[in-house]
């Protein structure tokens, strides 16, 4: 008897469990102290208690999860998505303990995590790259001519910056130099070393991904979705497949993202992401995430393929079960996150007991959730109580048959972000693909009065 | 705008609004006086009365029906399933108002509604028929002969009975002869009419079904459906696709019910309905129902075709969205109907106020209900309140998956047959698709105690 340990909690956690109970794999999901009475914890075979409540004391303490999984007889991990599930040493440290990891080798996980082996993988396997000196910039280079062939705006960035720091935008040829030169003053005062490199800079840009699937043997996609509704960089809605994308565009990021996960040997579930430019029409290569997706119910109702079972196919027996032939779209898919957040108090968290739960039914509905109704939403963790995934004919129905289920959800005792989601549903930018990855903080109102 | 009518009630008027407010189509749904609260009439963009609660002073008188449609500027009518919607005659007065009327012509109608003309047409399209003498047995044919020829179980029935009555069943040549005798002594003192013919009888017969689709130019089929687990020759629990089904039998029955509708010129969505003999693995015509079924969301689920939606296109736009090329079939749906009865008391309709409903959630999980928390059920209709639809890659994942949603369901202030459903999918002879279309009945005891 197969028996599958959970490295994660909330509705990824109960998700996972229910395809393992399809499959007939028995189910030990590790809880902190917290989350002893989770849904979750209710719904598997058994529970293993990881530690108290804070995360790096439970889900993120790796010899524990390791150590839980053993004492329960597993024989394999399922790490689901954030916690440790893209950190290739615990993912080595899994397999050396003689379980199954649900997911890629430790390799393609670090390969991935670094972010210029990332993009040198990406430009070899042909996934199209923004634009950019790709290097430093050094003092030699005739930098008015490559910033023509880059093009305008784009952005002077330390080498040493991130995260925002030490970025500096260039609208016009006029400034370039100038810009370049403070640049590099800066960037040597502030991080100690003054090397810069330019980036073509995309305003309104969208964010557009490919999941793909590797067996080691055979590379699929399942096509793609646009997460651009955004808050803070947080994904709020997300759908699939992604609208308004010319076809060479999706063409080539699907079968680039094939590509790069064959030059890997890729083994699981993986997501490519890409910065699209509606402007330009061009995409290119963010980043790839090594796990499955918060996101992934999008692309399991437009394929009706199960990723978690093939996750599972593809750690237990080395195989998935389908090929490019069999992947097949229908209709259109959309997401919302659902999250435990006050939208009167600037979205902080708003933990508490649900009172009342009631999600909406009907044809194309599907909730992913964590919890039920008496649950205890504890500040401890992530904030998004579960996800409403609804399935329709096409984009406009989707949209509408989304509002009608988020009217048709009653959640009492904590705040949520559904006020929101009916906020940016309704807009006509969503409806016309006029927003972008900065909608919501460009427009400061938006989210005042639902 | 296109606006329109829904003649219909409960769950399936619900689920009508939905695809039509996806589609953008204004919604108008008849109610009785007892309706006027309903979750339908709630959802749609307006209501109109129709009468007293009772079916025949409401949702059965016709001019009231097609006056509501016409006052409140509808261009179509939806009948549903039950009530009128196999009414030809309704089918003629409403589109002799001008209303479009959504489903085939009143001709296919009334046609497949008597019985003689649906199996000569059913055997004229090649779609496999019962063995028997297919008319009466003349006191001067061979008997023997011919019952040899149909193979023993066989039936003698009276040409002027029906529903069950004027019936003798015959296991052995030994038998036929007398029995023919005392039959047409029979039927000629209780029905005034000695004819009587004879017909094969299956034994443990499971009930296999084609979802056909026609515009009058193409015609599609969207595989077939098991109806075998009923109670008193209602259906129970439903499954897509039939399992256990020889793929000659499966080619057979899906072929030539698509036969069966390009012979009618068939416009709309409709089901062939066949009694399958799993021990000789022969199939038989029983009848086409014009409209949709019950069961439909099975199809759906495995399909990804919305089948009201092609429905609308159709009468809308006289296309369908897809040819036969375009359907594909994914994993294994199942559906139960959930009614307010109570099994204690061998299933009388339980009325009542529903204090508490929580439908589950989760992937695969769909709900079409009529009724939302706080609804009173009335003994006035049909009592059933909601079908619970799973869709799941495999048969025993989705009868885990159903048990599952099963248990994860609440209602409260209403007996329901929840637990009925429980035990009938934890039976052995589901699993193994040993049940037949008797099997309850055969059982007595099998839903005493749940």
């Amino acid at each position: 008897m197969r028996r599958l340990f959970i490295a994660n909690r909330g509705e990824i956690a109960v998700r996972i469990i229910r395809t393992a109970k399809e499959m007939g794999i028995a189910t030990v999901v590790g809880v902190s102290e917290a989350d002893v009475d989770s849904l979750a914890a209710h719904i598997a075979d058994e529970h293993a208690l990881l530690g108290p409540a804070p995360a790096p004391a439970s889900y993120l303490n790796q010899d524990a999860v390791v150590a839980a999984a053993l004492e329960h007889g597993c024989d394999a991990l399922h790490p689901g998505y954030g916690f440790l599930s893209e950190n290739a040493a615990f993912a080595a440290k899994v397999a050396e303990a003689g379980l199954i990891w649900v997911g890629p080798a430790a390799e393609a996980i670090g390969m991935m995590g670094n972010k210029a082996q990332a993009r040198d993988a990406a430009r070899r396997a042909g996934v199209p790259i923004l634009k950019g000196t790709d290097g430093p910039l050094r003092p030699e280079d005739d930098a008015l001519e490559i910033a023509r062939e880059i093009g305008y705006p784009l952005v002077v960035k330390a080498s040493a910056g991130g995260g925002g720091r030490g970025i500096r935008f260039v609208h016009h040829e006029a400034e370039l130099l100038s810009t370049i030169e403070m640049a590099r003053g800066e960037a040597g005062a502030v991080f100690g070393d003054p090397t810069v490199y330019l980036e073509r800079f995309v305003e309104f840009a969208r964010h557009v991904e490919v999941q793909i699937l590797g067996d080691g043997k055979d590379f699929i996609h399942l096509g793609d979705r646009d997460c651009s509704m955004q808050r803070r960089s947080q994904k709020v809605i997300e759908e699939a497949p992604a609208p308004d994308l010319p076809d060479v565009v999706r063409r080539t990021i699907r079968e680039s993202s094939v590509e790069l996960a064959r030059q890997c040997g890729y083994s699981g579930a993986g997501t490519v992401e890409f910065l699209y430019d509606p402007i330009r029409q061009e995409a290119a290569f963010i980043e790839m995430n090594t796990r499955i997706q918060v996101e992934h119910p999008i692309t399991e109702q437009i394929t009706s393929v199960d990723l978690v079972r093939e996750q599972l196919l593809i750690a237990y027996e080395g195989a998935m079960s389908l090929m490019q032939e069999d992947v097949a779209f229908t209709g259109h898919a959309i997401e919302c996150r659902i999250n435990a957040e006050d939208p009167e108090k600037n979205f902080f968290p708003s933990p508490g007991r649900i009172a009342r739960l009631a999600w909406p039914e009907g044809s194309g509905v599907r909730v992913d959730s964590g919890v039920g109704e008496g649950s205890v939403v504890t500040p401890f963790y992530d904030s998004m109580l579960a996800k409403l995934v609804v399935h329709a004919s096409d984009r406009p129905g989707g949209i509408e048959a989304t509002l009608q289920a988020l009217q048709n959800t009653r959640i009492e005792g904590v705040k949520t972000t559904i006020p929101m989601h009916s906020t940016l549903l309704s807009r006509p930018e969503f409806a016309d693909v006029a927003h972008h990855s900065k909608f919501i903080e460009n427009m400061p109102d938006l989210l005042e009065a639902p």
